[in-house]
């Protein structure tokens, strides 16, 4: 993609507004605009990382076996009545009433669709166990959206469902997509810890959540800084860590991920049977999983910067390479930038293209803003005996031969 | 994907429910499920058909230079006021306020979203011209939501919006636009015609709607059977085509993408201006492009079927094979049919195991209604002489011949 085509509108200054570093870097770097308080409009560079991170979410939800389906945000207030949590969920769900009259709402979470439609279509044993999951965009009414992404009135949601006929089956289950959340978060290049949680509004006996932790997080843990060791942050809790007996250090960290162990909350609210082997009919035995995938946005941030701007993770960058062509008036200059951006494309290889008419100090501190892990350079010296600049924006290592040799330093460390 | 891992809830009887043919055959090939009148669920299959769609247009877009965005679902009613389109639009749009009294809709389009992002980040010529395109879910409070994904509450569109200095840069995206349009819709199987049509709610002089004639359709349009010229059915119009003089024929059709010069109505209202090469402010002249995504489902549907069911065109098909494996019990017909689902799979053919524990005629029944273009199916003699058999949903042509030569033969039919 040429700068030019696109929109990466790129502040020097630190937005008012912006309260933690993720939400600055996020509005800085042009990947998101505030359209009102909880509701974001992506920008090109930040709908590409989002589509980075759903794209490991859809490998490592289907390895797991799971099938993608995409449910309504739009439900009937009825069925919530029917679970009873239209009481349980309370103002934080958006209620109104069609030109009909129809009750409707708009879905914070699905259990509710996800039981009625699995009730409807699953009989018998033989077509347990079953893993469904979708990426869709759900609605909170927040009484106070906050930090950007992190809390907002809409945002994108991973959430899975597992049915099982019996405890072992979701036990299995459960332990596959821990496993799988693991690998998601990793390859995100977030550094997660997981806590047995408080299961809430959600019901069930047991549950985990997965957070990262944060400067500027929202939620508040006690961490054993000797065995690692997670607990929710409790005013009235012991401060030593049971295991090690060391003295536990409040953090804050941002919740990026929260398993359930069901059970049969929502298949005996809403009649979701099944006969089993001997023909006994038995309520279904649930598990969800739910990811914050547009939060996971800000929580690589959160992780992945300095104070230059973004660093990011190799699965989530927007582009692989930018390619920084310093005087986009001498024709040379761009020749050779067109040419290396044909030819990394031709290999595969996502690149931005730089081609704006702007100082190369300004295109040089966008470039570290915007976090892409491997900077090209083309400028004079280019001209003079055809070498470039390659910077690495982990390392801050820059390299300066011969285009052969550049060419072949930056697929290593692509691919190496 | 194995059958026995996804969730395909096929009928064999035509529900009660479904008034058109798409309709019918979107409930029993198990792609859809309604939620309520006018929200649906997608199921696997319908899901994957979706995302084809969503990759063609994504590729035709990006060929045209187009930059994705996303934007929200929740906006401030006030946008709508200072653009004068809340009143104009009326009922049709979702309005409810959130606890903090904030009065908020649910975007049934964005073109005042869209016009107040750009006027924050494009201010001068150098900046123009611009194309950004989403592919995002809409709402519509509709008095009577009909034909499953036609008209629905609910539903993805794609919308694009282009940026000039001047009417004749809009002419040219305008342009590029419509020709990417024919070639998304023929891709995607479809037959289509084009007309030029009243600008309505939208505003600007000049549109284009995208048709596709279905018997079910719900918009009536007048053909004229010699030169193919198409225009609105209006009760007063001359029957006679104009062109050739020949009589005007009413058929019905489904709208499936609109495409209008919008000019200077949103950047009017909302100050979206540009400085020109000269200095002098002006207004950005904009144009907007639909399609309805979602609605391609049925459209392609109702224009790819027979008593059956569905015939999938080859770039939409959930897969692009089924293997019928004819007896699950038999333990050799598995290890073929699994040896098969694997040969293929690592050749990047996506293919459907049908692993189900069925009869052989519930099987085949199933496989043509589910429409995938080439069926492979593992019986009895594939065990005498190893031989299998490969079947054409389009043509119904049947070919039996050894495993080496039905592989090539399927190889050539995805590829040729």
């Amino acid at each position: 993609m040429f700068w030019t085509k696109t929109l990466i509108p790129t502040l020097k200054e630190v937005p008012q507004e912006a309260e933690s570093v993720s939400h600055q870097l996020l509005l800085r770097a042009g990947l998101a605009r505030m359209l009102m308080a909880g509701a974001y409009s992506y920008l090109p560079l930040g709908l590409r990382v989002l589509e980075n991170i759903q794209k490991i979410i859809i490998e490592e939800m289907n390895f797991c076996s799971g099938a993608q389906v995409l449910l309504p945000a739009l439900q009937p207030l009825e069925l919530w009545q029917r679970s009873g949590r239209d009481k349980d969920i309370g103002e934080v769900m958006f209620r109104f009433n069609d030109r009909r009259g129809r009750k409707l709402c708009l879905g914070p979470t699905h259990e509710e669709i996800i039981t009625e439609l699995i009730k409807n279509h699953v009989s018998s044993y033989k077509q347990l166990p079953l893993l469904l999951y979708q990426i869709q965009t759900k609605f909170r009414d927040e009484i106070r959206p906050r930090f950007g992404l992190i809390r907002a009135c809409e945002f994108i949601m991973k959430d899975a469902y597992s049915f099982d006929q019996d405890e072992e089956g979701l036990e299995k289950n459960y332990r596959i997509m821990y496993e799988a959340y693991l690998r998601i978060f990793k390859r995100c290049g977030l550094d997660v810890l997981s806590i047995e949680a408080d299961s809430g509004v959600m019901g069930g006996k047991v549950s985990h959540e997965f957070m990262v932790s944060a400067k500027d997080g929202e939620d508040a843990v006690l961490i054993c800084p000797t065995c690692k060791s997670v607990m929710a942050f409790k005013e009235e809790a012991d401060k030593v860590c049971v295991k090690c007996k060391a003295h536990l250090q409040k953090i804050n960290a941002i919740e990026i991920g929260h398993i359930f162990k069901l059970g049969t909350k929502y298949s005996l609210a809403l009649g979701a049977n099944f006969l089993d082997a001997k023909g006994n009919l038995k309520p279904i035995i649930m598990g969800c999983y739910g990811i914050g995938v547009s939060r996971i946005i800000s929580a690589a941030i959160e992780q992945n910067h300095d104070n230059d701007g973004i660093i990011w993770p190799k699965e989530l960058s927007p582009y692989q390479v930018i390619i920084t062509a310093l005087d986009v008036t001498n024709k040379d200059i761009m020749e050779i930038s067109l040419s290396l951006y044909e030819e990394l494309g031709a290999l595969g290889i996502s690149v931005l293209l730089d081609d704006r008419d702007e100082r190369a100090g300004v295109k040089f501190k966008d470039a570290d803003l915007l976090g892409i892990p491997l900077q090209l350079i083309v400028g004079k010296g280019s001209l003079k005996d055809g070498s470039l600049e390659l910077k690495n924006r982990i390392t801050k290592e820059k390299l300066i031969k011969s285009r052969v040799e550049i060419l072949k330093e930056l697929a290593q460390q692509i691919h190496g």
